[in-house]
């Protein structure tokens, strides 16, 4: 049955298991803030963690790097998040940008067999950028398709495989299992970027036996602005896979100063350079709240609220450019229309902040930690509200500004 | 006349014009760090503006990227750092770590021009690993050669020369000027490492003709643990040098989002992925902090801390392993022992915190903004009380733990 006024929609809250998790945030009153898949909301212990490191640092000084645990930071917090991606101890650590770390899985993948990069021409604007610039380092073409001829295209001859697992402007998730074999089949390695997948969706990377994954923890994960990354390379291949930034964080023993450079055994051999404390901080924090969480309930919470959302908004006129058919979608909905930018602020300006995508993508991230059952009515009401006004037009909304 | 009794180093102290700055800075009571060349000390004013990003993430949100300034981060706090560095405008930005940044430096630098990296085989061990690696990338020899023969060894036919400043074991300081040139003089460029020179050594990288330099903000800078290092390029080379990794907060215009890549006109190219904004944000407090001083009178008081120390250890038994010459010394002191490691954690025990580096290095390293004369009179008592009851012996520090 189908939940048809307001008061229904809140009783759909009264009874959601993870409606008391919303509270472990900061936000502020009166928002619908469906943009959680650009920058996730603040969880409250985030604060307290950055001033336990704020202290670490005033009081601890450099001895916090053995008493505070800092060394370890990158792998303890790549394990705990592992455990969010279906991993194995040892097989995640943090650091650097997804952008940073898919150039070095792209590489490390290349350095074990050379041929073409295959990769979606829809992908993520600087994993293209940085997906040429592996091939061109390496002298193999980069072989653009569509996404849905992604699968397709997997043929001999291809050597890596690289795409989002959920796209940025549809949320249209492609199947890991069955693309990641596909590669397999034909001798490939598959690299994934996992940034709007981690938090949003069930993942099981031993599962799908996927080689080599990266992806941001700023996003679903909530691990503030710019958090580090994370690189999750397979057991299996540890010791083939070759960091093309060899820093004194990845060598075996790092507090040696060897002149010489020893990988670590496993993925910490990815690691390069010291990592960012402060940000890592606050990241550990987002992390220990979902360690507490059951993703199956958030899956289905965030498939509940994406159908609520898009029924709510047929005969809006807007066109639906997120798959219909939930096990095709990560968590968030987008629509097409000529003036998504204006869209977006107009809506802004009416308390529900969602992100436009060039050219003509409205999108709303749903992040069943926070987000409410009750938000997709409200938001749906603004949005109706907004489409009947026209406000989208209003001159104000002419000069295109963007974030992350 | 050299102050001989305590209270004549109190006095040193008293006319002080640095002194106040002191107050700036959260430090632990008692403590006598002299380690800020690992981690410099926390300035207060981190604090706050971490407070304040941590604000502007709860409430603002992802709005936060253009109204709080995240998105201009990188190249408004590298344009501070710039004045310190003694660089123009937009030759400057943060991010990713200094290895990071060395890689994409000597990448840059070999894509202008193929041929030999030289380098100092006394150079920090994660510089000659990214070193290597690049030169491997390249299929070009990477020539190592003693820090005291790097002059000698810049002839014709080398490519690029990379070094670090100011050594990290010793503190001992290269010409830049001349060094530079003599790379000029034989058609190669210099790509200087500046960890610990940055706050430490008056730098004028346009006045010395620099070509590119990194470095890292959380030692003299006291940026936070493992803050955003930095790049500088030098404006005449902007156009012909290319990012190796390519991302989005390099390209010209990030939020066009863009399939293909086109670098931004400066130094931003260097940039590629989303800014660790919470660790910027307690960098930037630090460069503020460093904006308002005046760096010669920093640099006077180091050299009179570093041979004040030197003096009061004579007699210690104790090698000097620092040039006696201060223009051939950067802000630090430090000796060679047998039982280095031993003595510094002893030391440590009785509240004077210096560093160890293999095989045989005590370092100490002078942080003016906050150490105090007294504190070598202090450091050099306490010294000399462990080496004489070699207190550095006991079994507890036969084990040995690292950091950064």
């Amino acid at each position: 049955m189908r939940p048809s006024s307001r008061e229904e929609f809140l009783r759909l809250d009264a009874e959601d298991p993870l409606a008391p998790i919303r509270e472990q945030f900061d936000l502020p009153a009166q928002l619908i803030y469906l943009d959680g898949n650009s920058l996730g909301a603040m969880p409250r212990q985030a604060r307290n963690q950055l001033a336990e490191a704020i202290s670490q640092w005033s009081n601890g000084l450099i001895s916090s790097w053995n008493d505070a645990g800092w060394a370890e930071a990158p792998t303890r917090v790549g394990d705990k998040i592992g455990r969010l991606l279906g991993a194995h101890p040892s097989e995640v650590v943090m650091g650097d940008t997804t952008s940073v770390n898919l150039y070095k899985a792209l590489s490390a993948a290349l350095s074990l067999q050379r041929g073409p990069i295959l990769t979606d021409e829809q992908n993520f604007p600087t994993d293209l950028y940085i997906a040429g610039a592996v091939a061109k380092k390496y002298g193999v073409e980069l072989r653009r398709v569509p996404r849905n001829r992604l699968g397709a295209a997997i043929q001999r001859g291809v050597a890596v495989v690289t795409a989002t697992h959920v796209d940025y402007r549809t949320g249209h998730m492609l199947d890991m299992r069955e693309l990641t074999k596909a590669a397999h089949d034909v001798g490939a390695l598959f690299v994934w970027d996992l940034c709007h997948s981690a938090g949003a969706v069930p993942l099981d990377l031993n599962g799908a036996e996927v080689d080599l994954a990266v992806g941001c923890t700023y996003k679903f994960l909530n691990g503030g602005p710019g958090a580090p990354a994370y690189t999750f390379a397979a057991r299996r291949l540890h010791g083939d896979l070759d960091n093309p930034i060899p820093g004194w964080f990845g060598h075996d023993q790092p507090f040696d100063f060897d002149s010489g450079y020893t990988p670590a055994p496993d993925a910490r051999r990815f690691l390069t350079g010291t990592p960012a404390i402060l940000s890592m901080a606050a990241l550990e924090a987002a992390i220990d709240l979902w360690l507490t969480i059951d993703i199956a309930l958030v899956r289905s919470k965030s498939v509940a609220l994406a159908d609520l959302l898009i029924q709510k908004c047929q005969g809006f006129g807007l066109e639906l450019a997120s798959p219909a058919e939930p096990s095709m979608r990560g968590s968030q909905v987008s629509f097409r229309h000529p003036n998504a930018y204006g869209l977006v602020r107009a809506l802004a300006e009416v308390g529900v902040v969602g992100d436009h995508r060039p050219p003509d993508i409205a999108r709303f991230g749903l992040t069943p930690l926070y987000t409410r059952y009750v938000d997709m009515w409200d938001a749906a009401e603004k949005l109706s509200e907004v489409l009947r006004q026209r406000t989208y037009l209003a001159p104000r909304f002419a000069a295109r500004v963007g974030v992350p």
